[in-house]
């Protein structure tokens, strides 16, 4: 148990969280370290904040409402690379004319369990929202909606929608395509995005399993991090331009800005001798579903703004989504599908350790516990990322979020 | 190229096959190199010799041919492991009684979009065959159609319920639980199965593409393999009783055998350092759906003959399989999603290769190719493999397989 983390979870949280069932617990959140050092903000303030810097901009009040709960939700989940540290290129994609606020977008009913949507270059939270609360209702009516975006941008993080989806206790997938990173095994060029995977079933205690997970070893997020900290990757994440194993950060990061080749490596890593094949083949699906069946760009063409382009089309990162949804209830009573749910999450976790093991984790454990966490004691929100956050308040005449403690 | 595969692709073949558009001809087919040495059976020889021997064994003529079509279909696109080499096992489960042929499958329509089956511990070709078909019919009907069965077996390879949709030009997915053979990330009991996951979009050109990945870094096939060669296996493949890394691969079968702790690893191997959580989240989600929504076994319960049941309920493996058809009409016209995902294979097989990598592979690609081979010379079918199909033979009286060439 982390010292750290044990003042985060308030008595009466736990109450909540029925603690005699007793999963979340066991949860040491490595991130919550930083909750003695960063300084914190509310998540109320950290997304009104957001919503004022994105009227500012000229984002309708109900779209910068969403995109506002879902960049916060990143941070407050502890997944910093995703939350507002991206508000700064959210505003550029705005000034720049490639993210479009307050367009209307475009739904077509193919089906009663289907819809496609154009987001028409809107925000990619608010198009995504939208894709998602129509799998929703589709599931509600029939058992089952599969809803495409198409023309959309960043939607953030998947799971946010996956968790809509458990919100109403149903099953919810959410995937994204994404700007290339990721090489094909065998290859050296960056064709693929992380191409995340999210998925959800709900179980009967909290947290629901959640799954949500970029197909790659790991995000670019990861790479820019040993970077910055000058640390020489673990062998096995990425490769140079010539498709062997490169454990500089640096020159890595620098050849994908300059398309130069080499890029992260699939799940599974280099070749096929530990399944990178299947990560790649895994990235490949969530494209095929959320580029090329969508109808939106896919591979090296997402978020490539300097193509060329056939005449009318505009020059846009043209990302797309997939999300489904499934009513459990067709299938057995919800109350009986989130026992068993949980009877498995259970039997996993109760199984043997290994050495040095203190736990066995199951997918959105860490992060709903930091969520809590978070909730009751403020996020914390990273020196350089408030400093931009504080750039930007300046820069549009907007209060900057205020800090609970530290600078 | 391979110089041993070459002659294995007639003319005739290459011509239907467009050789102009040129993916073909670029897989090297590692497996045809055994036509050399292995004897070969025709596709339909083997095909008869299955169904004749489960007609012996109680197997109804239409079920039986369904099993014959799943395993040879696996011969034939050199996956051996899932392919007649099993046919000894599933006669065990006849005879034990925990596979019961002819039993009548019961079906329940939830809804327009969903189906659930009770296989009732039939054949699990026929249960997943009735399945994957029903799902189908459900999205050449509505767009979309999921279905689970429980209470199956074993179903063979993953990927022939997937080609069974895109034969319908329809997206396919198809997904199983398995014995358990792989532990969770800190863990040291294997929880869960190898459990694959298929996913399949028709393109323009053949190959489709075609994903069938199991969810771990290697097969049981593959440690046996390398038992049997008395070969190391690689770091990273899987773990002891202590949850340390461990490269010998009787060591570990031994102990799955025994139950005695330890595994194969989760797909992005031991540990989160390279994203051997995702491969587990990825574990969990199917047996998630093949299990636990199915409501069937799931977890450790799968394959359990021995395990203290309920009044009522018979010893049986109790595996459960998942699918979902989706039609691309609902989403575009079905040429031009054809066209689209022919070019995102072709952007991704065009790339430049990392170095020694002669080509990029897409999925199904190497399994195709084999697959014309077979179909056009004869399956390559091991030496020991063969004098068990003889010796099924010899046993319950029916004509062995009549070989092309070799012993």
């Amino acid at each position: 148990m982390d010292d750290d983390h044990q003042p985060q979870i308030g008595l009466d949280l736990w109450k909540t969280d029925r603690p005699e069932t007793g999963w979340l617990h066991e949860v040491e959140c490595e991130l919550c370290r930083r909750c003695g050092t960063d300084s914190k903000v509310a998540r109320q303030d950290l997304e009104t904040f957001v919503t004022r810097v994105l009227a500012k901009h000229g984002v309708p009040a109900e779209e910068g409402d969403t995109v506002a709960r879902v960049l916060v939700a990143a941070d407050l989940r502890g997944i910093a690379s995703h939350g507002v540290a991206r508000l700064g290129r959210y505003l550029n994609g705005i000034e720049a004319g490639y993210i479009r606020p307050g367009v209307d977008i475009e739904v077509t009913e193919a089906a009663a369990s289907i819809a496609t949507i154009d987001a028409r270059h809107g925000l990619g939270q608010v198009a995504a929202a939208r894709g998602m609360n129509l799998a929703i209702a589709k599931a509600q009516q029939g058992g089952v909606g599969v809803v495409t975006v198409k023309n959309s941008n960043h939607y953030g993080i998947a799971g946010y929608y996956v968790q809509t989806a458990l919100d109403k206790r149903l099953i919810g997938i959410s995937m994204t395509n994404a700007a290339p990173l990721v090489i094909p095994t065998h290859g050296t060029k960056a064709l693929l995005g992380t191409n995340p995977i999210a998925f959800g079933m709900p179980a009967a205690r909290p947290p629901d399993f959640l799954l949500d997970m970029a197909t790659s070893v790991v995000t670019r997020g990861k790479l820019e991090v040993h970077d910055r900290n000058h640390e020489q990757m673990p062998q096995g994440w990425a490769v140079d331009e010539n498709g062997y194993d490169c454990q500089d950060p640096g020159h890595v990061i620098a050849n994908l800005v300059a398309q130069a080749g080499g890029g992260i490596l699939p799940l599974g890593g280099r070749g096929e001798t530990f399944g990178g094949h299947k990560g790649y083949g895994l990235a490949v699906m969530t494209d095929l579903l959320c580029g090329v069946l969508a109808g939106s760009a896919y591979g090296r063409d997402v978020n490539d703004l300097k193509r060329e382009l056939p005449k009318g089309e505009i020059a846009a990162p043209r990302v797309g989504h997939f999300f489904l949804a499934l009513a459990p209830e067709r299938f057995m009573p919800l109350s009986v599908l989130e026992q068993r749910v949980d009877a498995f999450i259970t039997m996993i976790k109760r199984s043997p350790k290994a050495n040095n093991s203190p736990q066995i984790f199951i997918h959105g454990e860490k992060e709903h516990a930091r969520a809590l966490a978070h909730e009751k004691s403020g996020i914390p929100i990273a020196a350089n990322v408030l400093e931009t956050l504080r750039a930007i308040a300046t820069k549009c005449g907007v209060e900057p979020p205020r800090t609970l403690g530290g600078s």
